[in-house]
């Protein structure tokens, strides 16, 4: 195995054994809380890393891309919820994975869609399994646990011949909070929501064995999840600078970082530059708005301790611009000499490692290639 | 060959007839000025791409990445210029590439990294080619034409062993204008400051043969190259709604879209839901800044034909919410029904084509696969 400083910048380092406590942490919360833990894979698509999940209890994965599915049921994983609101041109595609044996699942939140499902399905001799997707928040896909419209979508998929499997939401709007009252009261409200879905078309007659829920901020912060019996949960497994202002991590839970190194100066304006641009971090500015802006990403040593007030203050493609907060650095030229290998820590952890085609994972003996994946 | 109403979705399309169109304008006018143009493939990173612009008349390529010059190398292309400031870990990469016959330049802008070039190449027997990089609008990296720097970054290079190639600049600042007069003020900056550099290190008695300038807009601007030997650009090949803010294309000219499926809505919104979010727009937002402000992207039909007022208004990792700006549109559910196919056009075609493995290039016969590459 090779080690960090034969690494070539920029690179996605992952550490491992960060991630395997932040695994842990979330699995132990979850069984102490009496619910499966259905990690979502959107966040590392890489097998190492989703194995690791699974070893220490996770049961079942959720996906975004039906290329998450077939990646991952190709490296023997059954039990799939695809969570975006499925469109009808992907039908195919999942009709040839349940024929594959897949026990994949899908989600719709709206009449038409469930029509053209169960629809497909009949014409195909499939029955699909779908859950509704219930909006908690307003925040963005979703059907309000009251109301006509749960119990229409409800009766297209049961009576048009689909499996009404259950109902899940996302309390996306966590990711506006930074106090443990407020996300406590966001996991309460994602709950009692999704809970109140699930009696309601019980209620009705129809069928439903699941109750989901989850983000990562309801998931650290829920008191209770009575009713709920799965939780979805995907960026904890490497945490970033969102999550650390949101207050669900500290910084030194980060698990992703991005390698770079030093290659040149405009020592007027206090900058270093360095080869990781927002190819690298991505253009993910998900700090601006919370408590504190990181830029594009915290600057740390090589060895990972945060260097404070520096930030890639912007970037290009292949140049990133670090700099000082809070008033120039005249002597940055002589702290970081070309060839400084820096580390950086990113804003959003899901759309860092998305830039990159593989991590390199530091483990005790060396560093490793884990793989990931790109594309729909 | 399969046609659009086939594709998954999200899908990126080029539209290869405008593609044609962008290079054949780009080549004719640098043909007119009477310079090589050396196209900057770190736009499409995709060899039919970079065929199309070698067989209009391009001479050589541009590449940000080692990755792009070993890629584009194993398919034949020699004359590369890797221009961003060469890290000295990323010398024995460099060399590897000129022992296998590439004819590789790369380029620094200050005397620590002109020493370790020099001093790595007289260790293992090569002269690297190396340009020296000149700063004409305080952008980003690179030299003042004037002062001693340039001079001393000039003979470390020289009297160490490595041969002096040139000199180039890149007038990023051009991406913050909006006017002709405006841009061919920038042009001409660029083009002056890279030429006096030029003449500062001859006086010297340095040698400085090639003269490289280069931007889209710019290059598309100049009035004059007068001393300047060839001009670098990438994004022309595509265009993108910043090019089109700036001036330099109309919005029929953006080559690059991305295909999407309406998958749900939230009525009271005034929102559609799309399978485009920012994993496939990417999270650029090139035109916040700019006169018209696009979200994330401008809404088309599944032709291509733009629909005034609507955006990709915000988005998370697969869902993008379109939206009609200046008012919401209580009827957005009857005016695109789940399963309605657009096309978005995205604010930056660098960022956004970077988020997929493949285009789905549009031809007269149908649509072809045309794969591009990730990573460093």
């Amino acid at each position: 195995m090779t080690a960090i400083p034969e690494l070539q910048t920029p690179a996605a380092l992952v550490d491992a054994a960060r991630m395997r406590a932040n695994i842990a942490r979330m699995q132990s919360r979850m069984d102490a809380l009496g619910v499966k833990l259905r990690p979502h894979v959107k966040t590392s698509k890489s097998l190492p890393v989703v194995r690791a999940q699974l070893e220490a209890g996770a049961r079942g994965i959720t996906v975004s891309t039906l290329k998450e599915a077939e990646e991952f049921f190709d490296a023997g994983i059954t039990d799939i919820l695809y969570a975006v609101g499925i469109a009808p041109n992907k039908l195919p595609r999942a009709l040839e994975l349940r024929r594959r044996g897949c026990d994949l699942k899908f989600i719709t939140d709206n009449v038409d869609g469930a029509e053209a499902v169960a629809r497909f399905g009949r014409e195909h001799g499939e029955a699909f399994e779908v859950w509704i997707e219930i909006d908690v928040d307003a925040h963005r896909s979703g059907i309000p646990p009251e109301g006509e419209a749960l119990l229409d979508v409800g009766r297209a998929l049961h009576e048009g011949g689909a499996r009404l499997g259950g109902v899940m939401a996302h309390a996306g709007g966590s990711y506006a909070l930074d106090t443990p009252e407020a996300l406590q009261a966001a996991a309460e409200q994602e709950r009692a929501g999704t809970v109140r879905a699930a009696e309601r078309l019980r209620e009705a007659g129809l069928p439903c064995p699941v109750v989901s829920v989850g983000s990562t901020p309801t998931a650290l912060s829920a008191q209770s999840l009575q009713g709920v019996t799965e939780v979805r949960a995907g960026v904890y497994v490497f945490f970033d600078l969102v999550m650390h202002n949101i207050g669900v991590c500290t910084m030194d839970e980060i698990a992703l970082s991005v390698l770079t190194t030093v290659i040149g100066h405009q020592q007027d304006k206090g900058w270093a530059i360095v080869d990781a641009g927002w190819m690298a971090m991505s253009r993910d500015r998900g700090t601006q708005a919370q408590k504190r802006d990181f830029g594009l990403g915290q600057v740390c040593t090589e060895d990972g301790a945060p260097i404070a007030g520096y930030l890639i203050e912007s970037a290009n493609q292949e140049h990133g611009i670090v700099a000082r907060t809070g008033g120039m650095d005249p002597d940055i030229a002589a702290r970081f000499p070309v060839g400084t290998r820096l580390r950086i820590l990113p804003n959003h952890a899901c759309a860092t490692a998305a830039q990159f085609p593989a991590y390199s994972a530091l483990l005790p003996g060396g560093v490793a290639t884990w793989p990931r994946f790109q594309g729909w």
